[in-house]
């Protein structure tokens, strides 16, 4: 009953992202969306409790974006207030959720882009810090680089005072037990064709549009679960998983990260619309559809053009998305139609 | 006497790269491009002596690709075969040649794509890995990642049978005296405005397109002098330092990596020329001189686009680069002129 409610109230206005054209030549509108991963989710099978959490948790991060840019905040504000939000909520693969790589360690990447003079900040590999969107957020900002790796992004990251975590963080008594039970229900669920990919592709990311027509995007991950060699994914790829231009729009992706690094699919999305006069929904179609589910590149992209028309395009079952604006509309789903 | 020869000797067709355009739509053509870095080089105070090292070593570069070509070898093996000569000399700021980090140690990068399935392999923070291209190529075909970093790359390579090399092979008690003497020489240089900015910006990478019609781009670096905190540059970001597409072209950078990062460079070249019908000399123009220079994002890119047209395009006052194909052009330069 709960849950009906809780669907009654997110689908409250379904036409929203999927069929408006929305013009921001005036000021004062603006617009979110979230996602926080895609994978092959059998709604069938995927418990009503767990959607309940999904969905309340999706709503959380929305409402969080939209205040931050009804107080006039930058984009990159409210993307990095609900990244960080989805960072620390288990429920999700980064931040605290991470999956863990082959050798049992977290690996965190996350990267955020500000669309107005294309300034960037990315993290690859990093093990101690609380919230890798926060870091990638001081790299932008405080570096004069744009990417930094491993030990020495830690490194920058204590320089710059934020907030550290061990291991136990990621990995306490509780969490170890709640991961072996996760395992456990994984391994069931897999063999119901559930949600196990979800586990594989989960990342969360965020693009919004502020008061002042400019767009930023974030994405955050804890990469592949059983990773190995220090494999770097999408999610700190500008062009791949990140990007943002005022010119175009902002990307933030979730998939099979080699696949989005090889098809350079947030900057593509972005060209399409620049050069060739796509509109967002054709651009993430052509992309996501046309060019990786013929190669079988799983995964799934949400954007907002300077106008805040979105696209939530996935080649998958599911995505966890949400999408709001300065019109009221709200959209918070898991599956193709709800 | 001999650097005249040298000049004469590679600048005989002049006209080539710049003026004409080609189509190969018949068998049996190719091109092939390379580069060992751009900067700010004073012609005028750069000695002939070293100039002519560097024109001889562009010369056997080219003409190591252009026999592997004219033997009906891959564009990718093309590509290997010129960059890990270039790593393996100690001229360039790759493989061998590498700057040092601000710890003192050789951190390397390096990528290469494939044109005909957008199949990629790159591999950043490398310290102990002989030729960073092939561990990269490596990472494209026998693994299922796309980036690999640090000392998981590491633990790839030697799992591969790569040769491997200890710091000896970067800082040995010689290449240290070498690295004093070139650092006395950079001082007096920069004193003089000379080569200064090379160190910082050099990278060697090669694009090629074969027989078949297929393209690849390949580059590795050693990174920029004093980098800290773990900093990856262009090199290994797919889309950012290496592109290869055969629907447009393939592509190769260097220069301030964090502008070519942020500009998407070697993607953005192929999306204006398969979106917007730019040739890739325009497209080329377009990303280095109309979107780099204005914000001062220095450095160059070489390309070639399907029919073997090419683009040397850079915004420094030199780049070191050569270009032949199989209708006998043949260039290397290192100026805007010469």
């Amino acid at each position: 009953m709960k849950l009906q409610f809780v669907f009654f109230a997110f689908t409250l206005v379904i036409a929203s992202c999927a069929t408006k054209e929305h013009n921001n030549s005036h000021p004062g509108k603006f617009a979110i969306v979230i996602h926080g991963g895609a994978g092959q989710i059998d709604s069938t099978k995927m418990g009503n409790e767990l959607q309940q959490k999904y969905f309340a948790a999706l709503d959380t991060a929305l409402e969080l974006g939209i205040k931050s840019l009804e107080e006039g905040r930058s984009s990159i504000d409210a993307v990095t207030k609900v990244i960080v939000y989805l960072e620390d909520n288990p429920l999700f693969n980064a931040g605290k959720g991470a999956v863990f790589t082959h050798k049992g360690r977290n690996e965190l990447d996350a990267s955020i882009m500000s669309g107005i003079d294309l300034t960037a900040g990315s993290v690859a590999g990093v093990t101690d810090v609380k919230n890798p969107i926060l870091l990638a957020l001081k790299v932008k900002e405080k570096s004069n680089h744009v990417m930094l790796a491993g030990t020495g992004a830690s490194e920058f990251a204590r320089e710059q005072g934020l907030e550290m975590a061990d291991s136990s963080w990621f990995y306490t008594e509780k969490s170890f037990k709640s991961l072996q039970k996760a395992l456990e229900q994984e391994k069931a669920l897999s063999k119901e064709s559930s949600v196990s990919s979800d586990f594989k592709f989960g990342t969360v990311g965020c693009v919004a549009l502020d008061k002042n027509g400019n767009l930023a995007a974030g994405t955050s991950t804890g990469g592949m679960t059983n990773k190995k060699y220090g494999r770097i994914g999408d999610a700190p790829v500008i062009g791949a998983g990140t990007y943002a231009n005022n010119k175009s729009c902002g990307v933030s992706a979730t998939g099979h990260g080699e696949f989005f690094i090889r098809y350079t699919v947030a900057h593509d999305i972005s060209a399409l619309m620049e050069y060739k006069g796509l509109s967002v929904k054709e651009a993430a179609y052509e992309v996501i559809i046309n060019k990786l589910e013929p190669v079988n590149g799983l995964g799934g992209v949400i954007c907002l053009d300077k106008s805040g028309n979105c696209a939530m395009e996935f080649n998958t079952s599911g995505m966890f998305r949400a999408f709001g604006n300065s019109e009221g509309e709200r959209i918070v789903k898991i599956f193709k139609e709800n």
